[in-house]
């Protein structure tokens, strides 16, 4: 059974590494395409003709924009829009507000405006809230006001410049909205959803996992735990632990992104970072389950066998748990044994609590997932 | 008592936090003083004489690469020297090979290297490693690749526009490492050393607040835990448990830094890293034993009482070691107190074992901190 489980969790991981492999792949191909396609700005003459040397701006826009989830891309394409337009409308502005001091005056005035607007945009760029949305499009705001407040002091016509620039950055947005999203898109909330749901299966393996070999040292009498799946369920709860950062980043790529398949438009990420926090909860519990079952002072192995029965019931059960709610997530459909479970885990605390009278660091710490789990069903 | 210790760490949160908006406000400041810097090259006429339009590419130079840290400047920057040295060589082999074979078949042949180097580079960044330190350099081999590659079918003289937009960008870099490393530089690594030393502090008085709420409760028999502290205690374990991509940002960081104040070249950033996961192991211990404290099921406040003394003593002396080994951390000296924490920490648990035949629950979670904390003695 154990070679079973550690086959079956091999092929697993095996898939989803080529899953992840295919999907870097495709990006690759993606970014190749839009870069040709883009770059068909320069080589065909009749094009050519048309943009001129701001075909640069196109291609540039590609290489920064094009990012692997489709979220990110069409989030850092409308900052970059909005910030050229910002900083192309403020540096018109301040040029031509330059231009009638004249004189020596001028070269003061573009001095000034650019210490100050590059000052206010970078400090803006320092703020959380601005920092975790907004932060290209400020960089883009300072870029585009820098270049277009002191050019405009020497070219004729800003104006053109300006919109035959905004002109070829368009046209390379289009190009990587149009590879990105309808091309096999890659979806942050896709990634977001998959990953929360199988934390849920993760936590259930594991926690089984620590139930089997508690138990199965019992029954052996050897002492010594079998290190690699002792790891590997580590490791689990581990990823879980870390998976806060990597999530917050998602829901923020996801926010962007337009209503697809299965998510509509206002979708509440936020509730999938709040399952994030429970989850990461349940985790630290169940971490700290194993190391007192690791801990040297363990009740006899006869007290250890009198425990086994009600100690695994509570145990499969939780996992069922947690498999029931994380198939209901993955579903997007109201947990049917919803009803069951609270109440299920209620009797179980009850039945706990006589079990406990002989054994009560045990039991409280399953007493502590229990109260967890409720708390969000 | 506990006002005093509220005040204190109001005052010290309202400083720090003081410090940071300090450091914010001199990196905006710094930022605008290098834009102004830069701008010259437009503005002053002579200069503009020998740099032409390509000044622009200082501006972006430095629009781009200035980040908060030092070590973020200087890793970009130099990420940004090569990609643009590496794309650019490519770049010009590349067009001259086309330029030699002529006719319709050049601008195939460049299509080709534009779709082939740019999927291989786009993949290249998203191989985790390469991914961590890399990133901006891969970005900017293909942007400098493309540009070269296309416009080199047109330019007359691609070498000479390289070279004068290589010394350009070094400009730009010049003056952000000038103004970032030699006027109030905010070191990554300061950041990093310090994060981890106030992490010991905080964990030793989240530990404290634990046991004075759990004994305060017992003697005043209301059971209603003072809302504010619990809470500032919560989230001072949850910023640490949550801290783990924040540090390894900072030491990704401090590798670029040069030597500076304390820090040798080849600083061992890598067991930052490594304390920095033993203290979310911690922390996540000492979450676990708060919420088992709180748990309804708790011993009557008599059996309370008598198991009131020792808890306390190896509450505090816990907190003790943590202190002395986040005060070593942080003065960088081999901690004095060393050996006597070690065995201190195994005497506590010959004596905990004596209590823990009463109250076997606490005693346990005590133990797994102890295991942890003399597992990085």
């Amino acid at each position: 059974s154990p070679f079973i489980s550690n086959t079956v969790s091999y092929i697993r991981e095996k898939t989803s590494s080529n899953k992840q492999d295919m999907g870097k792949l495709i990006h690759s191909v993606k970014v190749g395409l839009a870069l040709v396609l883009v770059s068909l700005l320069y080589l065909l003459n009749p094009l050519f003709e048309q943009v001129g040397d701001n075909a640069m701006w196109a291609i540039m826009t590609v290489v920064v924009i094009f990012e692997y989830f489709a979220g990110a891309t069409l989030g850092k394409g409308l900052n970059r829009g909005i910030g050229t337009i910002l900083g192309g409308g403020l540096g018109c502005l301040a040029a031509s507000f330059a231009q009638q001091v004249g004189g020596t005056g001028k070269a003061i005035i573009v001095g000034i405006c650019v210490f100050f607007f590059g000052a206010a945009a970078t400090y803006a760029r320092l703020i959380p809230n601005i920092k975790k949305r907004y932060d290209y499009g400020a960089l883009t705001f300072i870029l585009t006001f820098n270049l277009v407040v002191v050019s405009g002091l020497r070219a004729e016509k800003v104006l053109e410049l300006a919109r035959e620039r905004l002109s070829t950055i368009g046209m390379g947005f289009a190009v990587c909205i149009f590879i990105s999203l309808l091309i096999l898109p890659t979806w942050a909330s896709d990634e977001l959803h998959d990953s929360i749901a199988s934390n849920f299966e993760q936590l259930a393996r594991s926690l089984e996992g620590c139930m089997e070999e508690y138990f199965r040292l019992a029954c052996d009498k050897e002492n010594q735990p079998s290190s690699t799946t002792s790891n590997s369920l580590t490791s689990s709860c581990k990823s879980v632990l870390n998976s806060k950062a990597k999530n917050e980043q998602l829901a923020n790529f996801a926010k962007w992104e337009p209503w697809h398949g299965k998510f509509g438009l206002y979708y509440p990420w936020g509730k999938y970072l709040q399952l994030g926090d429970h989850l990461r909860e349940l985790a630290a519990s169940i971490r700290s389950l194993k190391s007192c079952l690791e801990s040297p002072r363990q009740p006899s192995s006869p007290l250890r066998q009198s425990i086994k029965e009600p100690c695994e019931a509570v145990g499969s059960s939780l996992a069922w748990s947690l498999r029931e709610l994380g198939e209901s997530v993955m579903k997007m459909r109201k947990c049917q044994q919803g009803e069951l479970i609270g109440p299920k885990l209620k009797a179980m605390r009850v039945e706990l609590s006589s079990v406990v009278s002989t054994n009560s660091k045990l039991g409280n710490l399953e007493n502590v997932e229990a109260l967890a789990i409720s708390s969000f069903v």
